[in-house]
C-alpha cells in the first residue's frame, strides 16, 4: 500500500528544534515529544483543515465532554529508520481502520484517510530527524481524538479534535515480567467497549494493576468478566501461550482488542510452520499445563513492546514459574517481526510502508 | 450534618458577573456556568491550596492522561433555594463519600473533605445569586477530577486537578420517555468500574443510545452483561419497577451505581408505607407483569431528573405501553423528595444541609 499525501494541510513550523536537548540513549517511554503535532478539529458536522504546528498545550473548557464522559480514543504505532535513512511504518492501514471502528463505537465522527494517514505522512516527513537509526530505536506515534464540545450533559459531543503526537522511544518494558491471573477484576464487558481503543478501557485497569504491583507482579492477565475462566489480554497487550509447541491465543471479541501485532504474529508464525490455534484459552488448561510441564512460554504482544515474554504467573495464591525456553518462540517471533519492521529481513507480507 | 468551611482557600473574584445576561426561564441543562469555579491541584503527592477563581479554560498538555486513559471521575449534586433565600444541599456527604470511592477505584488520590465540601460551601456562598427561588429551579453542581499529568504510557497519573463548576438548571428531561431493554450492549463489567462515577462508563453508552434514539426510544434499560436477563440501570439513572403496588429495584453491585436519589427513594418510600423490595429484577418478570397487567410503573431515579417516569418499554421488537397510573408512586415520591429539597416539606431524615 502507499500513503496518500494530502496537500491540504496548513503548516506552521516551530521557530527552533529541541532535538539537540534530547538524550536519545536514555529515553523514558512516552515522555518526550517532537517539535510538531498535527491537529484537525471537527465542527458543525465536518472536519476542518488539518494543521501541523508546534507542539503546544490544548485550551479546553472545564465542561469539555472528554473530562466528564470519557469520549476519547487513540492508536499506537511506530516509525522505524532503515540503514539507508528511509523511514517506515508497519501496517498503518490497520491502525487507521481500527481507529475509525473505535470512533463508531464511541459515537465519534470517523477521521478521513487523508487526515489520518496523509497527515501522518506529512508530519513524519517534517520530523524524520526524530526517527533514529539503529535496532530498537523508534518513533512512537500516538494518534488520538477527544470530545472538545462543552456541556455537562451525558450525550455525545458535537465538537472533536483529532491529533497526532510523536515520541522517540527505545523499548517499552524492561526486566522480567511476572503476571497475576485476574480472579475478580475485569477490563471489559460483553457488549461493552473492550474491543475499541477507548480511553475508558485503561483507567479501570490502574487500580487492579496497582494491587498486583504491590504483590510483586508487573501485569495482570485479564479473564472474561462473567466466569473468570478464559484468558483474554495481558495488561494492555494481547497474550499468547505455547503448550507442546502449539501457540494459542484467544479469538478477538467485543472484549478483546484486535491487535495489529497479534494478527501479524498469527500470520508470521503460521508461515514459519508453527501450529497456531486461535480459540478460547482456559485458565484451567494453563494451570494444568504449567503443572505437567507442557506450558513452555507465555508472551504479550503489542505495538509498544512488540513481544513481551512473561516469566511466570500467579493464580489462586500459587506462583507458577515458567521454564527458560530453548528455541523460544517469543524470541524468534520478535526477531522476525522487528527484522521486518527495521527492513533487515525481507517483508514478504507487504506490511511495511515507506514515508 | 454541617459543612466544614475551610479558611485556606484563595479567592480571586471575577471583574464582573455575567448573571444578567442569562435567561433563567430558558435554560438548556448543563450549558451555562456561573462566574466562578473552584480548582485544587494535586502535585508531588499532595493537594495544593484550593482556589476559587473566574470560570476559564484549562490548559493541558496534549499527552495529558485524561485524554488517553480516561482517568476522570465526577459527581452530580444540586443546590436549592427556599422561601427565605437560604441555599440548601441534599445529602452532600453521600456525594463526597462516593466521589472518593470512585477515586480509589480509578487509582486517583482521595480529595480531602475541606476541599470538596468546604470548598463547595465557600463557592456557593459566592455564587448564591445563581440559585434562583422557585420550585424546579436549581443550581447543578459538578465536582470532577481529571488526570493532568503528561505522558503516553498507560499508568496512573501523578498529577490531578479537582474542580467544581456550577450550572443553573431547570429540569433534566422533558417529554415522554420510552426505553428499550438492552439485549446486546452493556454499560459495565463484573469487576469493572460500573459502580464508580467514572468518565469511561458514559462514552460507551452513547452509541447504543444513539441506535435506540433512531428507533424512537429516549433511553436504554441496561441489563447484566453476561446474561442480559437482569434489569440494572436506565440510561444514566437507577431504575424502579412497581408491580402489584410493590416497588422493586436492583441491589447495588460492581455494575450498578449507588445512587443518592435511589437510596433516598428506598428510605422515603419505606417510611411512607410502600413495600420496597431490593433484589435482582428479571427482564422476564417485567415482560410477564406488563402482559398480565400487574406492571404499574417504571421510573428512573437520579440527581439531574430526580424521578423520571417511563411510559413504555421495548423488548425483543415488542413495545409494551404502561398504563397511566392512578396514585402514581413516581409522582408521589418526586413531590415528597423535591418538597424536602426545597424545604416545603419537613425533612425528618436530616438530608438537607444549609449553606
Amino acid at each position: 500500500m502507499e500513503l496518500k499525501t494530502t496537500t491540504d494541510i496548513r503548516i506552521i513550523k516551530a521557530d527552533s528544534s529541541k532535538i539537540n536537548s534530547v538524550d536519545f540513549e536514555n529515553l523514558t517511554f512516552g515522555n518526550i515529544f517532537t517539535d510538531h503535532m498535527l491537529i484537525c478539529d471537527y465542527n458543525n458536522g465536518k472536519w476542518e483543515q488539518p494543521v501541523i504546528m508546534p507542539y503546544e498545550p490544548f485550551t479546553l473548557d472545564p465542561s469539555a465532554k472528554v473530562f466528564h464522559y470519557g469520549q476519547a480514543i487513540f492508536e499506537g504505532m511506530k516509525a522505524y529508520k532503515d540503514e539507508h535513512d528511509d523511514v517506515w511504518l508497519f501496517r498503518p492501514d490497520q491502525n487507521f481502520d481500527r481507529f475509525n471502528k473505535s470512533a463508531v463505537r464511541l459515537a465519534m465522527p470517523e477521521v478521513p484517510e487523508d487526515v489520518f494517514l496523509g497527515g501522518l505522512h506529512k508530519l513524519l516527513e517534517i520530523e524524520k530527524e526524530w526517527v533514529k537509526k539503529g535496532f530498537g530505536n523508534a518513533l512512537y506515534i500516538r494518534p488520538f481524538m477527544i470530545a472538545t464540545g462543552s456541556g455537562v450533559v451525558a450525550a455525545p459531543s458535537t465538537q472533536y479534535r483529532f491529533t497526532i503526537i510523536l515520541s522517540p522511544a527505545k523499548s517499552y518494558y524492561s526486566g522480567e515480567v511476572k503476571v497475576v491471573i485476574a480472579e475478580h477484576f475485569s477490563r471489559a464487558a460483553n457488549g461493552g467497549i473492550g474491543a475499541a481503543k477507548a480511553a475508558g478501557n485503561y483507567s479501570g485497569q490502574f487500580y487492579p494493576t496497582k494491587l498486583a504491583n504491590e504483590q510483586g507482579f508487573q501485569q495482570i492477565i485479564w479473564t472474561d468478566d462473567a466466569t473468570h475462566t478464559k484468558l483474554e489480554e495481558a495488561g494492555t497487550m494481547n497474550v499468547f501461550f505455547r503448550i507442546n509447541d502449539t501457540l494459542y491465543t484467544a479469538p478477538i471479541s467485543e472484549r478483546i482488542l484486535d491487535g495489529v501485532t497479534r494478527k501479524s504474529i498469527i500470520e508470521l508464525a503460521t508461515k514459519e510452520g508453527i501450529d497456531v490455534q486461535v480459540r478460547p484459552v482456559l485458565v484451567d488448561e494453563i494451570v494444568e499445563a504449567a503443572k505437567n510441564g507442557t506450558l513452555q512460554e507465555i508472551f504479550g504482544a503489542g505495538t509498544a513492546a512488540v513481544v513481551n515474554p512473561i516469566v511466570g504467573f500467579s493464580y489462586k495464591e500459587t506462583y507458577y514459574e515458567l521454564p527458560k525456553p530453548e528455541n523460544s518462540f517469543a524470541t524468534f517471533i520478535k526477531q522476525q517481526l522487528t527484522g521486518i519492521q527495521y527492513k533487515q529481513i525481507e517483508d514478504t507480507f507487504g506490511w511495511t510502508v515507506k514515508i
